[in-house]
């Protein structure tokens, strides 16, 4: 029988949606889950604070907060709202007492994708020191091109791995979601490289199902789709990664169901699929 | 004024769905329309040589025929039926006068990317004799990542010019479509390589909307998102591309329309957005 280990399995809350931040803590703990990584959204009306502590007096460990980024805009005082908000999130990662802020950096439709890219190096040389000063990682996380058109320009691990090289800091790393990278021919290789320059930041996992019906919200649990999660996560482990398996699931679907049920579903296939 | 030039300018019969293909044909020309790329259902029940006869005697250039492919499969016996079906396609557009058969390449969710790609090579390898042998040219057309799970794994202009490196025949060349690599970093890179080696066949165009619906059937005419069809044309014409400009649009939407009043709209679009 296998050993049920749970050790490295972390749930992001936007995974069970439904759940406040209280219960959501209450049912991952009772399960074994030993990561959390919180949605700001989650924490609106508690405040990061109070929920770093409840989070911490419940023995979960936070591993980021989701998410800052979306620094493209053709205007420049929309750019210098972005990296305001960015520095907010940064303060409130480090209130919640989360390592690590997740970056989804945005792409503006109306210009090409080099012209926003650049626009996202212009807002990470604003806001690192800050990130820095606070103690607090940042994670780029590359999207899957079917979002370049508004939610990254940032969409291979190679463009991740780039911007990590041209800052060349400890503080800006890689966070690698198997939903937006497993199509990558270069995939082994980028991790390979990122993971060498200490630059893997966090791992997500969840599935690519087949079909899709709806490109945002139709992800799948792991095993029903078509990634090979383990593959990937020995790809991970291989180049020293030893964080955790976060598992992200955005599903319409599964945010109807009993958030009890699904929970057990996670680790099920989590224990089936991912290890 | 600008001055009104659609000797370029060719639709595929999938855009203009409702029609059949007397009718596809006589519009088509009535606006000036100068080539058709056929949809082999669009002819199932004229047959390809009186579907030939006909789109020649009212002066319109067959571009190519859409669509062979589908290669992969965990089945061996399914994938000596694909060759089959391929080498049926092709004596297919050779009956219709058609110089090129477009391969959509495939791919099966069972199986890693890679070995999809071996089993596309495979069948290529067991079909391009006979293409040559008939005059039909062949044309690669990677797909979107998003499309990577079941209909094509080859999802960048670089696999589709490795594809053509790999057996480095007149017979076999790329596609592009901008729909499907618009977001790619290395595109005007591996344009220019592809062009170099005369291996660019075709130029599908349409546009990617901002939001996309559906992300099979909610393209958008040129001019409607966010590519920037006329650097990428650009791109095709500096790399030595001399072919048709080819209106290729899966959209639920414009499939209701008054195709009259579609095919105005998409030979607007096209001068306004694409030359």
């Amino acid at each position: 029988m296998r050993v049920k280990d749970l050790s490295r399995l972390c749930v992001h809350t936007i995974t069970t949606r439904p759940l406040d931040i209280e219960t959501a803590v209450e049912k991952y703990v009772s399960r074994g889950i030993c990561g959390i990584t919180v949605w700001r959204d989650a924490i609106e009306n508690t405040g990061a604070r109070k929920a770093g502590q409840l989070i911490r007096n419940n023995g979960l460990e936070i591993v980021s907060l989701c998410r800052g980024g979306f620094f493209p805009s053709a205007d420049p005082a929309l750019r210098k709202s972005a990296v305001d908000k960015n520095l907010e999130a940064i303060q409130e990662a480090h209130d919640l007492g989360a390592p690590m802020l997740v970056l989804v950096c945005g792409a503006e439709p109306g210009q090409s994708l080099t012209e926003s890219r650049v626009q996202i190096r212009a807002g990470i040389e604003d806001i690192l020191p800050r990130a820095a000063e606070l103690g607090v990682r940042l994670a780029i996380e590359p999207l899957h091109p079917v979002y370049a058109d508004t939610r990254s320009a940032i969409n291979t691990m190679k463009q991740a791995v780039d911007m990590t090289d041209y800052f060349d800091s400890p503080w800006l790393g890689v966070a690698v979601d198997v939903y937006h990278v497993w199509w990558d021919e270069e995939l082994e290789k980028q991790i390979m490289e990122c993971g060498r320059d200490g630059r893997l930041f966090a791992f997500h996992i969840c599935d690519w199902k087949v079909p899709t019906g709806d490109i945002l919200n139709d992800r799948g649990l792991m095993g029903e789709g078509c990634i090979d999660i383990g593959k990937i996560r020995g790809w991970m482990k291989n180049s020293g990664f030893g964080g955790f398996d976060e598992v992200e699931i955005f599903s319409e679907k599964y945010w109807r169901y009993d958030q009890d049920e699904y929970l057990d579903m996670i680790i099920n296939s989590y224990l089936e699929h991912a290890l």
